[in-house]
């Protein structure tokens, strides 16, 4: 399959859903662009089109087109948007670069920046609960574990969990079981449930739910273990941001703690676990297969 | 009836189940710390207690017991506690001291406040989507509803939009407008949203919803123009802030734009037409009316 098209079609679903919500403005105006500023920062959009891709994968008859769960997708892009706003302030880890782009606070200051953070996170929760679930068929019931399965990934026992672990390890001596605590909460988390709450969408059983979790889990720590090895070897403008920054901010990462060679080992084993978890599923998850597949030769 | 009787026994079901929620210490620790100083921090609970009275008020045969409730009615102490951690860091308000303690920031780091806070709008998420539901007897599809509502008045068009334009007014001169649009965003929403959600939980009727939200709206106002003479007029001690903050912050306040005098009269003239919205209640809306009555008496 053609998966730069397939991932290009999907990223168009999302960023023209992003587009429209935004098309009203808001009062006041600040708010608004400074949301918009940070969400319309380009970005590949990963969550949302692993929600769904699984969505997909799992699939039947009678279930809602792709196009009604674009909202649900998209407020992983909002949580994820958020969680970037935040990390990069001057109290976190002092970004003034992301995407290519001046970060937030550059732009707004750092109170809005605070303020544009806490918005997106809570549109989030406001677009999981907005009522358009009956015009998709999807049941109360459905809607309510996804959201339950994103506030948990998102929230203390996942990214902020994860979040908080960073902050109190800067400086500290690297160990293997703080760095996979940290991969596990900051990233996997919410990359993992972004494929679980597609599964769950479309009513998947336990079994397929199961497989997506392996899968999720597998391709979020290899996304941070090739993240971490992007810093040490990528270019600064295909990363939009400087290389070495982990480095110079002293975080704990694979490369510093296995190398380079055994971190990209264990990239590649990760990626192979996760095709094998998806063994059960037909050819509707071949775009499942070919994102885990593409993971690996991201060069940003 | 004996108003601080009903206020200490509903505060105290909410203060047992917050107690409660962090017992089981979370990983990293200084998260969990982070979080339970600002929420133990003492605070009169009052939208949770809103809640409670608001379901009380509209409860039915058969409808769940207020305890069953009580998750739901302190989502709504998490988000009020996480906008009060955000305002006070020194980007937003800069305040050194909340309710006569230190505050989040100060004892924990700016960053380590920031992830608290983070921490607590999304734990609120969870709370409301945690699968007790069925245990209380509610129907997921109101459920849902009062995440939409809590979402939509602590989000971009409620407390969030109030509090970006506080911080774009500051300095400003102080206009009708801009002052009503603040408060109203910033205080009213979410006390509005706490009322809202007690009678939707409790399956009310449209026209007891609408009696609800005029009640709300006015306490709403009321409660912050109370603030603002407590600020002018209060004690120090009692209040467990600096009096005249905002004064020196250059807020736009109520006694600002009318003075003292008419701000009061403003207070009296909002407490009387909540009392009067609700009079197709019968006596189980006697704690919301003793409510609104305490309110204006309040000294802290």
């Amino acid at each position: 399959m053609d998966i730069k098209n397939y991932l290009k079609d999907k990223k168009e679903l999302v960023d023209s859903f992003l587009e429209s919500y935004f098309a009203s403005p808001l009062t006041p105006k600040t708010l608004n662009d400074s949301m918009a500023y940070s969400l319309s920062a380009g970005g590949k959009r990963i969550r949302p089109v692993l929600c769904l891709a699984a969505y997909e994968a799992c699939a039947k008859d009678g279930n809602a087109k792709t196009e009604d769960i674009v909202p649900y997708a998209s407020s992983l892009e909002f949580i994820h948007t958020y969680s970037l706003i935040h990390d990069d302030l001057p109290a976190m880890d002092n970004d003034d670069l992301r995407r290519g782009k001046p970060t937030n606070h550059k732009v707004f200051g750092e109170g809005m920046a605070i303020l544009a953070g806490d918005g997106l996170l809570t549109e989030a929760f406001y677009m999981l609960s907005n009522n358009r679930q009956s015009a998709a068929g999807l049941h109360p019931e459905a809607v309510l574990k996804v959201i339950r399965e994103i506030a948990t990934a998102s929230g203390i026992h996942g990214m902020i969990g994860g979040q908080a672990q960073d902050l109190l390890s800067e400086d500290a001596e690297p160990d293997e079981e703080t760095l996979a605590f940290i991969h596990r909460h900051k990233t996997a988390a919410l990359l993992t449930a972004s494929v679980r709450s597609g599964g769950m969408l479309a009513g998947c059983g336990d079994e397929q739910l199961f497989r997506l979790t392996a899968y999720g889990e597998n391709i979020g720590l290899a996304f941070q273990v090739i993240d971490d090895i992007l810093d040490v070897e990528g270019e600064t403008e295909v990363l939009g941001k400087p290389k070495g920054s982990d480095e110079k901010k002293k975080k704990m990462t694979y490369p510093k703690l296995y190398g380079i060679e055994r971190s990209r080992e264990k990239a590649k084993e990760l990626i192979d676990g996760a095709i094998e978890a998806l063994n059960i599923f037909d050819e509707k998850a071949e775009p499942l297969r070919a994102i885990a597949r593409y993971m690996i030769e991201r060069k940003s």
